[in-house]
């Protein structure tokens, strides 16, 4: 639908007590992004090009993310809280604007795909005039029943006022609608509150619409795709379900877990053909991972590239900017954060690299620390190619370690090492003999005390 | 109940030679603490105030457990293994002090719920004589089917004595059962062992009670509650439901948990609202969490305490005796123990922080280790408010470092640092130019050998 | 049937580009061994002693996996691919030579049980000339028939071909066949190709064996028994199904396993009894654990042997030729490589030791690194009995800490160090009073470089 112009109207105004948080609703995450930012992104996927978000009184932190996440789109408050209609209504200027398709979405229902939005607009395509999206829970009850004839759909029942015949009905409303641009204006505004509640439903407009004699249609959508998180049990469903959709794509694709249920994917992993994953793994945001990538059990990472046949873990930590090269190997209780690692070099045990670049075929012997910081500034320590460190060593930032290299153990080096020397900064061994046995004899005489 | 006296009776003198375990059946322990504990503790939260413990033949274990956890606990053996009755009749000598009511609870059932044990007690309170906890399983076959008329229990029919009838009954025996205190003894000594096994069984006091004329009610519990455990596949099944529990009860108090079936909580874990859980968490017993603390994933927690806002993890380990101030931060492959961290204070990497006080805002550094023990004695190392520790430096203590006192990288410290003071205890730098490649040339020449 | 000989072909040729791999298909692993390798396995556990693998082109990954797991094995190339009886046939050499049984597996279908393979051949052994392994789909739709007529299995009816009354049949054929040795080169030549794609069918057989007079009989495996891969989601579920296949096993065999869904076997893993593993523990190939171990959770191993009463973890990583002696503890961030740990000995904290032997009742300190390798050669480590290690020391291999010896905190030991002596190699501590003062003071008066 390249020739459509469609206007998504994201209600993220709830105020979601039942979660117990001093966070938004909407801004709650799921995979590691909000879960209004899986619905502007999905929406983005579908093609709709435009956004107006509603948010609750003073929901800075939804302003902030929706005008990063989607800068082009309207933020308005929806000041009262008068129902679905009027959340809609408080979008009123940008409904003014024209636009083919208009879709009302919800930013606490993260799970809808873009196909299902894509087949939304595509009915407001072939003419209808409003489109409401369906589906078929396990039990019905509680639910607002579709009641259709002649695939036309009449009305939108709520449970209470339903007959016994359209309480049998187990197609019932997920909420998300869509709108013909025209039409929707004058719809929303034909929508009173005349009901227990004195609320404005945008349920309603399906009976003005019939009355009207516009098109109205019901599509279906998967149970699991239109449920919306209330709690933190419910956002934990919705983020198994969402893990579950990505794991299956990914071994579908060629991605190797042993245990797919205890791999924990972000919303935007990339995996490559042959990666292969041991159980217990966590991918924060902002992973690209190279065809032919090992990632042991226990790993984590966030913001990190592997480049093709890179190993990494058990417990490996990647942070952001960690980038490592063809066939590197990172491996236990060994953390990166801002370094290259090069291809071939190996991290193998117990170390820091922060703010860093390690030469190609370089070897960082266990318990390495960058010193990188001084308790004010952050540095850059270099490694060269080929170079050697030895164990237990400190690179106190700013420094180089020359190509071919030598670091001798337990050395705090705090000056550049030529190329192929060897540099070395620690004590000279010094023997006591005798001088454990006597400390264990006093040792012994001596009442032990405790901390 | 306030009114009314209670005395339960656990049994827990089965043999459990199905676990194929050293350690008593009771003793296995459930989100970190022995199954029997979890019935002693439903038990007191249900206003049960006496105790008699049934053990096994030299169940030493059990009987240590139980003397420390319900210390007015009295503890019988019961000597001969003649059945329910002739267990339950071990303890003649608790039953002989009056209570209004009388459990026979199962040291192997602890899944039951304190308010089930309540509504047991409630039918006593109004009037019931005994009282038999049902339950509806999948699978009926093979359990005790309760056979009522009227709202009286008028037997527990053995699946071999059940007509077809009977049979058809999906209303089973779960073993759990209630008494007036004032007649409990003239029953169980009624009860004969005429029957296959020569035992004395505890389900016939129904058919006496009836027979006397007494009421007998059954009431019904959720079949999680009363599984048993008999191997240690039912023990984790037990452990599995009781996690599910908690990690439901939490995640509605507003706790969030990427993925709630990854955590593992204990026994008396504590967690406040807005706690951010990141997968694969796990906790022991003892502790304590305040609001807004985020636990990265791959953390392991024990005997802590972590104030508002803390942050740990990935890969943290806190053991008894971590107390983690507000703000403060504890990265990851960290091990803090027996250690208070001020607020704001950032341990990041790989550091090892044993019986210590870390002062506000302090600043350990990567590798850094407190030297808390020499092989007979431990002892305290205290870094002041605002203080950095270099990289891969040891702290021996007893030492302290004063406020603003600042460590250079690969130091062993040895003496007090005075405040705002540089401490530096390590070899100069020396550089041998060339070594490197010569080492290689030698290298390269001789044949390698392998440990 | 010890008097019974027997051939097993294996069909190792499928091509498995569903997988998306350059691996070969049979060659993914399940429980850290190829699919393959576990057919191969069952089949020797089923008394099967003669084995010829059908490889397809190039393979030379599954031939030379094969060639060592089953040294004996013919392996034979399917050059072109024209149909499972086709594929049996490439044997022919094999089939040849006189077998009592044969029988056709799937490289691609690990999970049947060499149970289930005894069942194969007894019902050879009684006199079938063919037998087909059948299974009961929860949806049978799209799975050969069964269709069986007085115990006789009269034909395997595909899906296309079925009538609506042989569509409701249930059991279906799950590919595996057993044949009498001496009528299945008679049988096979017999197939023909005049079919849709011109293939040879193994499951033509039936019809032709039925047509001379000869026995042929269906037998059921369970569904799960019989799940071939085509896919890596495939594979991750025959995963999920070993697994929980080989830790209810150990739970029955007297393991306790906290959450047993969250720890994975190899294998070949061999557990005693009261081996307590918490959550979260990864056993890759090769280990041995004696009774009473407690392994924490987040741990790692692979190749090590563990001695009654060790405790390791959390986070341990336990790599090849890790011995762990009686009680001895390797603790957290520990890494333990080609080393013997005595009795009682401690490794709590923070370490790498590789290559080395510890003594009985040893204590190295946190932060220890065994130097073992110089870039070019590995070397030996030896810390004697009783000896201790201060933290954040190296021990640069080859080296000898004597008995009793004493190694001062962060020292790089690179000489012997004698029996009861203390060796000590570091700088002597400095201090600069007020540097740090300073040293603030200038750097709130300069601009914050980031990297």
């Amino acid at each position: 639908m390249p020739d459509r112009t469609s206007l998504a109207i994201v209600l993220a105004a709830g105020e979601g007590t039942r979660m117990r948080s001093a966070l938004p609703k909407v801004m709650h995450p799921v995979a590691g992004l909000p879960m209004i930012g899986h619905v502007l992104k999905t929406a983005t996927g579908a093609g709709i090009d435009r956004f107006a978000v509603v948010v609750g009184n003073g929901a800075g932190a939804v302003r902030d993310f929706a005008a990063k996440a989607a800068p082009s789109a309207v933020l308005v408050e929806q000041v009262e809280r008068l129902g679905t209609a009027h959340a809609v209504l408080a979008a009123r200027e940008a409904l003014e604007i024209a636009a083919d398709d208009v879709l009302v979405l919800y930013g606490d229902t993260p799970l809808v795909t873009a196909e299902t939005l894509a087949r939304m607009r595509a009915e407001l395509a072939k003419g209808a005039s409003v489109v409401v999206l369906g589906f078929r829970p396990e039990v019905p009850t509680g639910y607002g029943r579709l009641i259709e004839r002649d695939g036309q759909l009449i009305a939108i029942r709520e449970e209470r006022e339903a007959s016994d015949d359209e309480r049998a009905i187990g197609f019932c409303n997920a909420g998300l609608m869509g709108f013909r641009g025209e039409t929707i204006l004058a719809l929303l505004d034909a929508v009173g509150n005349d009901n227990a509640k004195g609320e404005f439903y945008l349920t309603d407009a399906v009976e003005i619409a019939n009355a009207r004699g516009l098109g109205v249609v019901a599509i279906e959508a998967d149970a699991a795709e239109v449920g919306g998180v209330n709690t933190r049990a419910e956002l934990a469903d919705v983020e198994r379900i969402w893990q579950g959709r990505a794991r299956q794509a990914a071994l579908l694709a060629g991605v190797t877990m042993t245990a797919p249920e205890t791999v924990f994917l972000a919303h935007d992993t990339k995996l490559s053909r042959d990666v292969v994953i041991e159980p217990n793994v966590f991918f924060g945001p902002g992973v690209t991972v190279d065809e032919g990538v090992v990632i042991h059990a226990y790993s984590h990472l966030t913001g990190a590239h592997l480049e093709r046949g890179a190993e990494i873990g058990p417990f490996a930590r990647l942070r952001p900017g960690a980038q490592l090269g063809p066939k590197s190997k990172v491996g236990n209780f060994v953390e990166v954060k801002n370094a290259e690692i090069g291809a071939g070099a190996k991290i193998s045990h117990l170390t820091y690299i922060g703010d860093a670049k390690v030469g190609a075929e370089a070897n960082v012997g266990a318990g390495t620390v960058t010193g990188n910081y001084d308790g004010y500034d952050k540095a850059l320590t270099v490694i060269g190619e080929g170079a050697f460190i030895g164990s237990n060593s400190v690179l106190v930032a700013p420094v180089t370690i020359g190509d071919g290299g030598y670091v001798a153990s337990g050395s705090v080096i705090t000056e550049d090492v030529a190329p192929d020397a060897l540099a070395i900064a620690r004590g000279r061994q010094v023997e006591k003999p005798g001088w454990a046995a006597r400390f264990r004899e006093l040792k012994a005489k001596t009442k032990r005390v405790r901390v």
